[in-house]
């Protein structure tokens, strides 16, 4: 059957965001650096994520506040206001950092738009999504933007229906193998694992090198002449 | 044209939010009660809010972040860090309030699902109002859940059309003339304001009162007659 929709992944795959989470942490662990060394900083700072994952769901805002109430935890309410006031500054940056799409992406996505239907299947917040899609100067080659909250493989399956023709005619591509690939097969899509060099400790998980409709790219640049050469 | 669809607004629709909205802001003025009188505080955090809507966009998490910048600008840093933990405990307590839809709520919806396809058409945090519809029992009754980060017409005619045979055969309801009526109307919907007694002071807007496709019933119990005599 051949190939009629791509999904494609927008954190880390189409732009950086893990390096601004990144940097934000060095910021905190900066902050707090009286406090605590940085390696207990960074573990309590993950535990809150973790904590609040089920509550606050992804994206910068829970993760501003995340960072707020380990300054708190931390430092058992004792932290200077100043902190508090850095720590809201950093999450407003985040917010507003400009976007910028990682190398081969835009040629890869307008090579791809002339044949397939593009779809950015994407967590996080609403607003934050489109704002740096718009940002990123990509959102004319996307048939549609589905910001979900889990992705799993009944998502896949929802938004392949939805958007496309079925799973079955469908590309997911991403850098998150637990999150992109490993649901989408499942779904009976195609996956393609698109690396990206930080890589969250809670997404590794073990890649289905043997699975048929599996691939992992050294770039998005290869995922073009990937799709074009499957069921057509 | 026969109507098909019904899409359905969700806070302070069918569930209260305002209210727990309006117990924050006191639980706010209470807490910062020491540093300015009600009324200021009230107008400074309305300033923040409005401020960091583009960036924050609707919902809890955004609320709770421009609540402790509020809180740090007041103070000129001074703030109590108990204030501060207190603020964030505020914000975790609304996104676990127990939901429970309004009155009449459970009947009007099972009876309008027995003849139409029912659509959640809200703005705020996805994982937020998936997890209030779960709660609230009414989960199954819906056909799709959309969250939008603007109500306008063109979003009324996209849902509309994704989701069922267009906005001519769609009817709109909910308690905000601005967000859920005119635009739904301007979109070639119909539309039904159910007044929620507390209305967000930006949320004000003129009645179409003399439109044909317009309503304002005095409760959701009333919406399944009036749809029924729609273009049957």
């Amino acid at each position: 059957m051949p190939i009629t929709t791509v999904g494609l992944d927008a954190d880390d795959t189409l732009w950086h965001t893990e390096t601004i989470f990144r940097l934000t942490h060095a910021r905190f662990v900066d902050l707090l650096g009286a406090h605590a060394d940085a390696a207990t900083l960074e573990a309590r700072l993950a535990e809150t994520e973790k904590r609040n994952l089920r509550l606050y769901g992804y994206g910068v805002k829970g993760f501003t506040l995340s960072m707020i109430e380990t300054a708190m935890e931390l430092t058992d309410g004792a932290v200077e206001t100043s902190v508090i006031r850095e720590i809201l500054a950093a999450g407003r940056e985040m917010l507003t950092e400009p976007v910028e799409p990682l190398p081969g992406v835009d040629l890869a996505l307008a090579r791809l738009s002339e044949r397939y239907r593009l779809v950015l299947i994407t967590k996080g917040d609403l607003l934050h999504q489109e704002q740096k899609l718009a940002a990123s100067g990509l959102g004319d080659l996307f048939a549609a933007i589905e910001i979900v909250s889990e992705k799993d493989a009944d998502t896949y399956r929802r938004v392949f229906a939805r958007h496309g023709s079925g799973a079955e005619q469908a590309v997911m591509a991403g850098n998150s193998m637990r999150s992109d690939v490993l649901p989408a097969l499942e779904a009976g899509a195609h996956g393609a694992l698109i690396p990206y060099p930080l890589v969250w400790a809670h997404e590794a998980a073990q890649a289905p090198v043997d699975h048929p409709r599996y691939a992992e790219l050294a770039s998005i640049a290869d995922l073009p002449a990937w799709v074009d050469g499957l069921g057509g």
